[in-house]
């Protein structure tokens, strides 16, 4: 279970460091001895911060740090650790968050409030401080442009894979850069439910346009993600912009409507798309990666809906693990969703084979062309409702045997 | 897999002949040879019947057909076939039941609108009629009162045992039965998604009335059981009643609010939620059955999303295969279900172990002693929100490696 999932990317890709940008790493040793726990940032005087967060009721105690110190939109650090998720710590945890931001400003010469957290791990166990101490300093010193391969892994805890992405694009007549990490064994993972991500840029654009391109870039990528439809308590996803292209002539950009963003938005969307799959990739125990569309429907956000009920569907995941292309249980997961419908319009394809349509089996299919395209690693699905023009994807992965080993633990 | 599920009843209880009602089964050969695929009952003259069905909006041509023919309330045969659903069978679908019910009616010289029709079995293929040619002759005349067990057997699919329940009520100075049967191995199953339950009394009660008690009592059966959170395409309850107890002097009763129903509703909802619980107790795979009580919401209806959110959880179920008492999967099902809840009010218990309260965990309690309850077949998890008065009950079953062999088949 340890092995690497096998739709990892073949091989990681080169990460062009963010100009503002500084990574470290430490070793904690919060829950696991002997490896990085803990990755310090810094960013340039200036950089401002864009962040999204999970919808979930009970949020960890870093998330409810980062929620009150967004609407700033500054920043100058982030700490992240892995190994506890200090979330479910009730007061404890809220006094945990001060004193790391507090222990990490001392040692950076910075305000707690310019300081971002996240933390993945164990819920419910309280956050040792004590392990922190001393350690900033050694960060602070050591921190490096060249450092986010290693942040990536330090804040791994069961994914299989360090996940990180890199782009370019033009703003005005200047080249800015665009590179992320996330961490996530799926959505969630055993009593460590935490999907994090940290992309980083150059450019110099404003806070609120900033909030507002991550907003609407995190739609189709990580709100479009699902490994088993549990929401985690500490989802963080957070954009930094240090600005530091403006130094090479970049124009300053206020607002998220200014056409000069048109390659930006293509980039960031890139990065996060990239991040985001990769996720599922390393989803527990997943050995496919499947590609939900839903086409038709009455509006974008019943396509979504719609989508979703395929993608969380533990039947419709299960056949695909099974490499049966089972479109009677599509067909389930469509109606179930409560959107409108209508059975007898309903198209459905694997790959570029109609299966089903009209509401009835397509007799013209081939069988074994089909049980041919379940075998591939990557599974598309396309799903026609033929009432409207609303369309929507979802990325998922197929759910296995190994995914109920490792959240099953089968201590007995 | 084929063994019966260790949650099985240790025995069938005793099913009382419910008068004016007589079942009979036969062998069509839908999918399997060698064992009974139809079941006949008959009723007679001035049956009532009540039904609630799937709110799936890709429902069976049978759905369809009972839908149409409920208003009138009356009815003299049901005919159930397993082996096929005759779901997604475009417009041969609803052609394949109307010629299923004029068979029947032919046989048994009724009315095709008097007969109520289910299927059950694979999605998507043609239900061959032609095989239940002179098939209803033979059962007409085989028909007898005390067929409600072989009934329940020729209805079954995935399911391990055939699932009957009875009780037995006071109306007015009159004894009256009632018996029922369900099958359904989880709410879905492979290729033959189908919940399907069938409950017979001698109650003299009007259509209305029993329409209405219908929809009170499946709100805390089988609207309160999940296995895997996938509604089926064909799920149909129909409850019928012959009002043969009024030859003894059972009085007549017309309203769902006469107070002399009181001792007809209990039984009623005893025997719902005898099958509802049999249900979820052949789940797929199951090993558990798990009872998720949420308590303090603030309305009802927000204690059952919270319920039913981690009745759902893959995560939750999980853990529990794993008998792992692990809370902050609870606090994340919680959080994702998007209902009010305060994280720092919140207590959850493993039967009388309280294991966290006010948004952490509790220092006293003892771990070898849950570890103790997690090994029990039966698992009672408590969730306080401190809110409000909103009390729910959901019935679930853990998520084991069967579930995924059973379903994912793993035809590579």
């Amino acid at each position: 279970m340890a092995a690497v999932s096998p739709l990892a990317p073949k091989s990681t890709p080169e990460i062009p460091p963010i100009d503002g940008v500084r990574f470290a790493t430490g070793m904690a040793g919060l829950r696991h001895k002997d490896r990085t726990d803990v990755m310090l940032a810094l960013f340039d005087k200036g950089t401002k911060v864009a962040g999204v967060f999970t919808r979930s009721k009970c949020a960890s105690a870093p998330v409810d740090w980062c929620r009150a110190r967004l609407p700033r939109g500054r920043a100058r650090a982030l700490v992240v650790n892995s190994g506890n998720a200090n979330a479910f710590t009730g007061k404890a945890g809220g006094e945990a968050a001060r004193r790391v931001a507090a222990l990490a400003a001392e040692a950076a010469h910075l305000s707690p409030s310019e300081i971002f957290l996240a933390s993945t791990g164990v819920i419910g166990e309280p956050l040792d401080t004590a392990k922190f101490s001393g350690l900033f300093e050694k960060l602070v010193d050591e921190a490096s442009p060249a450092g986010l391969l290693p942040a990536a892994k330090a804040i791994m805890t069961t994914d299989t894979y360090p996940k990180v992405a890199a782009a370019k694009a033009r703003l005005g007549d200047v080249e800015i850069a665009i590179a992320g990490m996330a961490k996530g064994a799926g959505m969630i993972a055993p009593d460590m439910a935490t999907m994090l991500a940290f992309v980083f840029t150059d450019a110099p654009i404003g806070a609120e346009a900033l909030q507002d391109l991550l907003q609407r870039s995190v739609e189709g990528s990580f709100n479009a993600i699902t490994v088993d439809g549990d929401t985690s308590t500490s989802d963080t996803l957070l954009l930094f912009a240090t600005g530091a292209a403006a130094k090479r002539g970049a124009p300053k950009i206020a607002a998220s409507s200014d056409r000069r963003l048109k390659a930006f938005r293509t980039a960031l969307d890139e990065v996060l798309c990239d991040l985001a799959h990769q996720v599922v990739k390393d989803g527990e125990g997943a050995r496919k990666f499947v590609k939900v569309t839903v086409e038709g429907a009455v509006t974008k956000r019943s396509a979504k809906t719609i989508a979703r009920s395929i993608a969380n569907s533990p039947l419709v995941k299960t056949a695909i693990a099974g490499e049966d292309a089972n479109w009677g249980r599509i067909v389930m997961a469509v109606g179930k969703a409560g959107e409108p419908a209508d059975r007898d319009r309903l198209a459905i394809s694997f790959g570029d084979i109609r299966v089903a349509h009209k509401g009835s089996r397509d007799p013209s299919y081939d069988e074994a062309k089909v049980a041919a395209l379940m075998r591939q690693p990557e599974i598309d699905i396309r799903v026609d409702l033929g009432l409207g023009k609303g369309t929507a994807t979802m990325f998922t992965c197929d759910l296995t045997k190994d995914y109920v080993e490792i959240n099953g633990d089968y201590r007995s």
